[in-house]
């Protein structure tokens, strides 16, 4: 199931939706269509577990054929929100977990050459989190060096407390993109959520994807471009901590809880790593697609 | 006021009180005796604004000769709370924020000697707060240099986006404290939030004394002890970075937001910084004061 977070006119409340062919499928609405008790927000989903998604797939497949008046909207019509909208917690980050982009962040930025021998944790405000088409801040005041970092963002679904990687994957609720912005002149004695953690710093959708449609989630492609040229392109295969790694490593003393985001870190061709070393500026489109996910797409802009 | 948050009895639902000579009242009991609607999580109380607060402070005045049956309780018959007992993201904190405590710090941690020019900021999950008397969890499996850092917090009241420094105070809801308890040898590239970030690692309390009642900020004496030895005893004017220029600082880049905390940084004396090297174990007791606010007092309990 292909999950979203929609406005269905500019005013209304956010809604939970489904990606159906071209339209987005009002979840509650159907529900309601159905006389079943659907949620309306991600949060609540993810809260009532796999049966809830099971219950909304069965509708969903008993509805294919026609949908019911007023429950499809076509998806061009509507405006796409980040999934989770406002995260209840700030964004876990996973720095430095691609093998080149270790290398690439070592010959300019103050990180080690060798590779982290542990997943380096870092995090992200809900503040940051901004959806689909919306604007990438650029102070000038503040940054002149803003850089992009495509990730793969994992949702989790259960609780993990010191699980085991065996085990880890089973607490996954779903994949999505995230891109992690950074203002990399914002470091402040090594510490990282200063420079990433500034508002809209975290593009993140277009939607979703259940656990369950994802084979293997270490062999996905994944691209950046910048005003339409290519910056990054990679696989999930090359990630140096593998998602069950981070999962069971984080949850050794930190308990995961359903709706965390974890974004599992970018692949080399960032900004810094560049030679001469490029950033992004207003005016500048920046697009990241994770395979079998989908692709985001956000103007920067000047503020402040 | 001092605002706590606390069960009445073990299993019955947080509410939020005020602390009245050696007794919680009830809040949004003793507005439903007086007819007013009164919050009853201190997030709401903080989110409805200095009105609301203005509200139940002519309350008080009006019952405190005689309080409403079954509006007041013995504050050693309930059970306190964090004030904040689950934040809506990630705190704050401010590291090497005292001057002898960076100078310990580079002695024996990798930070380094000089005085920071900007704020260092780092974050603790949610999932690291506990209230007064609850166990600071030791895992052996992860740590052997549990330590410990008392601090002055402050608690946001309004939302506070590229605030100067004399604007800056306006915008704070009131102080607390918290013990940043860090497991010294769980830091990544240099990065803190795992570190600082594992559960149980904010203990946060006793109350929440609101700005008005606070003169001078940055004339707190604070201490710590373990087993009742004091390992810390400074005050909060030899803070480097003052209140106002934390906050004016980081909401530059980041939108703090009401209910949001800032541990505002140790002074020196931690565990890290002793010649020899002293840790918590299992056993132990830490207690923690901040003048005008009150003491919280810890046991390390072995888990894992």
């Amino acid at each position: 199931m292909k999950l979203v977070t929609f406005r269905p006119t500019v005013d209304a409340a956010a809604r939970l939706g489904v990606i159906e062919e071209g339209l987005v499928v009002d979840v509650a609405y159907l529900g309601a269509v159905m006389g079943e008790d659907f949620p309306d927000t991600m949060l609540d989903l993810i809260d009532l577990g796999p049966a809830a998604l099971a219950r909304i797939s069965d509708a969903l497949d008993e509805c294919r054929s026609t949908w019911p008046i007023g429950s499809a909207l076509p998806i061009e019509n509507v405006k796409l929100l980040a999934p989770i909208p406002r995260p209840r917690k700030n964004i876990f980050g996973i720095g430095l977990n691609y093998l080149e982009h270790v290398a690439e962040s070592s010959r300019t930025l103050d990180t080690s050459k060798d590779l982290p021998t542990q997943p380096v944790i870092f995090s992200k405000p809900p503040t940051t989190v901004i959806g689909p088409g919306d604007a990438i801040e650029h102070n000038a005041a503040i940054t002149q060096q803003l850089d992009w970092e495509v990730e793969l963002a994992v949702i989790m679904g259960r609780t993990a407390r010191r699980v085991t990687e065996d085990d880890a994957l089973r607490h996954v609720f779903g994949y999505s993109v995230m891109i992690d912005v950074s203002a990399r002149d914002n470091r402040r004695a090594g510490q990282w959520i200063y420079s990433k953690g500034m508002d809209t710093y975290a593009p993140f959708g277009p939607c979703i994807v259940t656990a369950d449609e994802i084979a293997d989630p270490q062999n996905l492609n994944l691209w950046l471009t910048v005003n339409g040229v290519e910056k990054q392109n990679s696989n999930t295969k090359f990630m140096l901590f593998k998602i069950p790694t981070l999962i069971s490593d984080i949850s050794q003393g930190i308990t995961l809880e359903p709706g965390d985001i974890i974004a599992t870190g970018t692949p080399e061709g960032v900004g810094a790593g560049r030679d001469p070393q490029e950033w992004l500026w207003p005016g500048d489109v920046v697009e990241a697609h994770v395979e079998a996910i989908g692709t985001i797409r956000h103007p920067v802009v000047k503020v402040g």
